[in-house]
């Protein structure tokens, strides 16, 4: 699994465990150079070596190791009006080292492929039933999605470099990236997708939808610095970026929304304890409150679509049950995102997966009950925000992963395939 | 003010924004023989080389070099049963550089000074009515002890080159060090402490008293890596350490655990919103709960050592309304850190301040509504504990702040020094 995005192993407060070398010094600055180009480009190697502060001898054989890489492509620069010959320009190579994104749903299964520069090259979507079958079916069929996607990428000019999956479940913290601990509305316990992978392509290295879903806020969303991120899909997934990075909690359980406790002595959660977040704002919950819940054929879910999609209708319509269940929810995601803030003091809160098609009625009670027990700190009503990314971020975060590794630790690549 | 034990101030994800270079070898590499030595002293030079892979030459010109700086002392190692002739030992200088820690209470001043190896080698306390007199006042008055704690210390061999103040207020993330915001228990607001300190030593950096309790609890206490700190004092005081780094939020309100709402609808709090914990369990609403309140003159103080002392006698004594009234504030402690746990995910939740005097009657009431509450992660009873330092921490943690900062970049006393 990628460092990026992630707290490191060891930050215990103390200086680096090893002496440094010049070994280090130069992926040091293949990260400057790389990281210069891909927060500003187009830029000369001239102006890469202003903005480094690196001499530029050094910069032309840094740069000329990533082009060898297949990192940067260097060509004209576009004419400008300024006086001097046209000088020639480095770019992300749009055609080069690629991030596959992958998405186990409970009725879908995705893929979608990110060259350098973060664009979408390939997207995959497959109705799937996979809470309703084993384990092994569903692999199957996602490791054929990914072939597809792959060799898509492929036609496109693009090589994948590193495939990172995303699943509605618990990933240990002492394993991570191989297998599934326990996703419940899968039916998974214990699956490990890396013995498991029907071969010939690489297996991906597995992490939760919650988290990958606020990394790809951070990345391309609304979500910036240090911010909460709760989404709704199967249950209430919460997820903290903090200073730019994932904070995972000593067991993986930061960022539990779902069972902070916003009703003491309310409603039976189906964790065991009273008055949790997710009997009064699972999408669950809210699809009862409006009376839809008995209308659909079966046990009604956060990923189903056409469920969330004629809730919006509703409310849309001024259906006053389903606005009445989006208002009671919304004052109950204000509560338990209040405790949020006042713990950990974020830049912004993001209303993401399911909760985004719905922000329209969710965020006014929201706002109001933020407003109501947020006092000893400015809160602005638009530090809350809906995504932009809905439904997509946690794949999106997926293929993101191996795009950020590559703008921020570019050896990486060459590590990586030595190996 | 130092950086150690504090989120670096650029760490948005990504590389390091300036080339690495030779004297960034140097600086790390002397960190880590210092670090090494801290942390398993006494050893000798190729103890060192052995345990930071650097070359014994090395080594032994970065040893020199701390030794020339005062941080490391050079002598005969302890005879052991091992063959061969003994070797000379390196360790930290325990009359070299050491750290100054102040406080400002509403009842009190103290000051102590402690050497490389953490020990307490001078320590002052006086009382003074700080909340009923101009800040001048009690700035020339704390002046006046830091003065005399210094002098102290030179008596002992030592020499303060870092000074750090705790306060009872809020600093501001802009400006950090310099002034107070808002000490509301101490009547102050916008106080210039460097500006108005009075003579002819250093005016010390400033911070929030429950931040230096929490890294207190970090350096010599019992809190490791990820925790949350609840102290009572004047008001409940949180700080969350994450990863071994003290960590304030984007406007430096993380942690503040006195306003999370426990009881939705409940007891107005001083804050405006209803329910926060605060008016449940913190000192002033426990000691007006057992009775006591009433009984003393005045107004009761979290910092009325007296109030504390007689609330633990009464305890003791098994006095009816006071063990209740300790209860049902170690219940709403617990729900509203069970709300911590679920979003922080720490390794311990550490009770400190004055409530670590009352812990006896606090953690049974906490254990048992964290047991109710947390249900998704194991979450055993002894997470949760006392701090050892209870009402010493802010003060410790303040002259902490100058040692750890030496032994984690002991360059920077050249730094400083030199400027």
């Amino acid at each position: 699994m990628a460092e990026d995005g992630q707290q490191p192993p060891d930050s215990e407060l103390g200086p680096r465990r090893g002496p440094a070398s010049q070994q280090d010094m130069r992926r040091q600055n293949l990260a400057l150079v790389m990281h210069t180009v891909a927060a500003a480009h187009p830029l000369s190697r001239a102006d890469v070596a202003g903005r480094t502060g690196l001499t530029r001898t050094a910069v032309s054989s840094l740069v000329d190791e990533l082009i060898g890489g297949g990192l940067l492509l260097e060509g004209e620069l576009e004419r400008s009006g300024r006086v001097g010959r046209p000088g020639r320009a480095l770019v992300l190579n749009d055609s080069g080292p690629a991030g596959l994104g992958l998405e186990i749903g409970v009725g879908h299964l995705s893929a979608c492929v990110l060259d350098l520069r973060g664009e979408v090259r390939v997207e995959l979507h497959r109705p799937a039933p996979n809470s309703s079958r084993p384990a092994e079916q569903t692999l199957a069929e996602l490791a054929a999605l990914a072939t597809e996607a792959e060799q898509q990428a492929v036609v496109l000019g693009l090589r994948v470099v590193g495939r990172v999956l995303a699943v509605p479940g618990s990933v240990p913290l002492d394993d991570p990236g191989r297998h599934v601990e326990h996703a419940p509305n899968l039916g998974w316990h214990q699956v490990d997708v890396h013995s498991g992978w029907p071969g010939p392509g690489v297996a991906p290295a597995v992490e939760n939808e919650a988290n990958l879903g606020a990394l790809a806020e951070l990345w391309q969303g609304v979500g910036k610095g240090t911010f909460v991120h709760v989404s709704a899909g199967e249950g209430i997934g919460g997820a903290l970026v903090l200073d730019g990075r994932l904070f995972r909690g000593v067991q993986g359980f930061a960022g539990e929304l779902g069972h902070l406790t916003v009703r003491p002595d309310g409603r039976l959660c189906s964790c065991g304890a009273r008055g949790c977040l997710e009997p009064y704002a699972g999408l669950a919950a809210v699809l009862h409150a409006s009376g839809l819940a008995e209308e659909l054929d079966g046990p009604a879910s956060g990923q189903d679509i056409d469920a969330i999609g004629e809730l919006a209708r509703r409310a849309e319509a001024g259906h006053p049950t389903t606005t009445r269940a989006l208002h009671h929810a919304g004052t109950a995601l204000g509560t338990a995102l209040a405790a949020a803030v006042n713990l950990i003091d974020p830049a912004t809160l993001v209303l993401g997966g399911a909760y985004a098609d719905l922000a329209h009625w969710l965020l006014p009670a929201m706002r109001a009950e933020l407003a109501e027990l947020i006092r000893v700190r400015p809160w602005p009503d638009d530090a809350l925000r809906a995504s932009p990314l809905a439904r997509r971020g946690p794949v999106l975060g997926a293929a993101l992963v191996t795009v950020r590794r590559l703008h921020t630790d570019p050896a990486t690549l060459w590590l990586t395939e030595g190996a």
